[in-house]
């Protein structure tokens, strides 16, 4: 690819630009963010070559509303001119917004794709968006990630050997799939398919929910009145389990409302689990206790096996 | 110390037993199992100097029941004689059955400590089976632990850096306490002491809650019908989340038991907790949902920088 945009220069949009760029895969990377700080840090570190503008720029105050938003405009139509892919790859309640900025300007040999954790609702919001251009959009989502925001966090490995999952639409033509695809293949990632509504499903259970859980228990012990007494306490087991509450608020935030209703349905499962856990608990039931901690047990030790020998191989789909 | 006594030479004994010995702070190590296999593994790997026996031998069937408890009450005898310190390091559940077993040959000079994750029920047990030399068991509690057990998990720096709650009862004599101490600085672990009941409302919480909510996420997963897809796409947030649902559920079921009040206490405020935040889900409040991950994570932030400064001198109190 000769010219890649990527709209939001963080951990997920920097590590793919090191990424394609560590492969050999790009010519120039046009970066687009609301920071101006995170595009200078990431034209410093090279993570990009170009900076395409801020998004603020579109929406300046007071009297040169009109100007501002001409000059945000003809700088998106020079980010967007010749561009063979552009990523979004900020936070999910931001793609409908970035589309509608970006869609009088997409040109017809460029292919768009994301990298949001939901994707049902990116679906929806790209179809308003881009309307009679929808079928240049096609939705992605590299399952890859760390506990660090910003463009320090990323990586050109990132996504070495992880899974990313395409959600095509119908209206997409298979050489689109495949420039996305390729893109993906050539940061070291591992390409999956599922329908929009069948990812949605699947990270509800197992990264959705995990993430409100583990904010949940953070927030709950940091409320309570001896929390410094707590804390001091805690250990790796702690540590590991509250990871994920170290990822970004605000993009955890949008992914749950984004996916309100598949989480919804993995939380009340859960709190019926609790529920019935609590109640053997309740009763002395060991036996009880023990079938469900042995049945997670042998469950996860059988998942962290069929990975580990999924993985083992360099790179395969 | 000359001799040093381990009940249960799995993962926490034979760390314990790895640590003295090399740090030069022990003559001989007698161990002592239910499982013949785990005593001649440890014995092989150097964990052990001596195996005294099983405790098996104590309930034999048939016949040979007279003959066999006497032989085992032998071989308590010749196994305790002479020992500076015993340390029980199997499942809690186990604590009064082997402190009764001891009881009858514990001599004067010996000093009893234990490496229970609960405390309160500790005691209640120690002091049933030990009686009137109840002064000789100091109760404790090292903060340490791996995913894995038994003594092939065994290492000689577990220890090192961690902490160790000793929960003094009135009746022991400073220096007993300074022995127990002293082992465990040996080991590499920091001394911190809290009452038995303090301890355990302290790790129902950062401890004993997480483990009981990662086994009933990972079995609520592994019970639906696409159980197979989910863990497909499980990814190293689920791992980290879920690492502690591959610790041994017999321990913790039985710390779940005998630390049943205040884990039920701690449950039941996260059930709160996660209602709460069903309700802010369902409602589409988004400020709602990030004051809470905003506050996890920035709570979670500070922890983090709290304990890499403390653990950042090589060992201190």
């Amino acid at each position: 690819m000769n010219k890649v945009v990527i709209f939001g220069v963080g951990l997920i949009g920097g590590s793919f630009a090191l990424a394609l760029k560590k492969a050999g895969a790009v010519g120039s990377i046009v970066g687009m963010d609301r920071s101006p700080a995170y595009l200078a840090r990431a034209l410093e570190r090279g993570i990009i070559d170009v900076i395409g503008g801020t998004r603020a720029a579109a929406s300046p105050a007071g009297a040169d509303l009109a100007a501002g938003a001409a000059a945000a405009s003809d700088a998106m139509a020079e980010a967007l001119h010749g561009a063979d892919l552009v990523l979004l790859a900020a936070p999910v309640a931001q793609t409908e917004a970035i589309l509608s900025a970006i869609a009088p300007h997409l040109q017809a040999g460029t292919v768009v794709t994301d990298a949001g954790s939901t994707k049902s609702d990116v679906v929806v919001a790209a179809r308003r968006a881009l309307g009679g251009k929808i079928a240049q959009f096609v939705p992605g989502h590299p399952i890859a990630g760390r506990e660090t925001n910003g463009p320090d966090a990323a990586i050109d490995h990132l996504y070495a050997g992880k899974k990313c999952v395409l959600t095509a639409l119908d209206e997409n033509a298979a050489e689109d799939i495949d420039r996305v695809a390729a893109a993906w293949r050539a940061c070291g990632a591992i390409i999956h398919r599922l329908t929009p509504q069948e990812h949605d499903k699947v990270f509800a259970a197992v990264s959705h929910l995990p993430h409100l859980l583990a904010y949940a228990l953070v927030d709950d012990i940091a409320n309570k009145p001896h929390a410094d007494l707590l804390f001091q306490y805690a250990a790796s087991g702690f540590r590991d389990f509250t990871r994920i509450a170290g990822s970004s608020p605000e993009m955890w935030r949008d992914i749950s409302l984004a996916n309100q209703s598949a989480l919804l349905t993995e939380l009340d499962a859960y709190l019926a689990q609790l529920t019935g856990l609590r109640a053997r608990l309740a009763a002395g039931d060991g036996a009880g206790l023990e079938r469900v901690y042995s049945n997670a047990q042998s469950a996860r030790h059988q998942w962290i096996t069929a990975i580990e020998a999924a993985e083992a191989p360099p790179s395969h789909e």
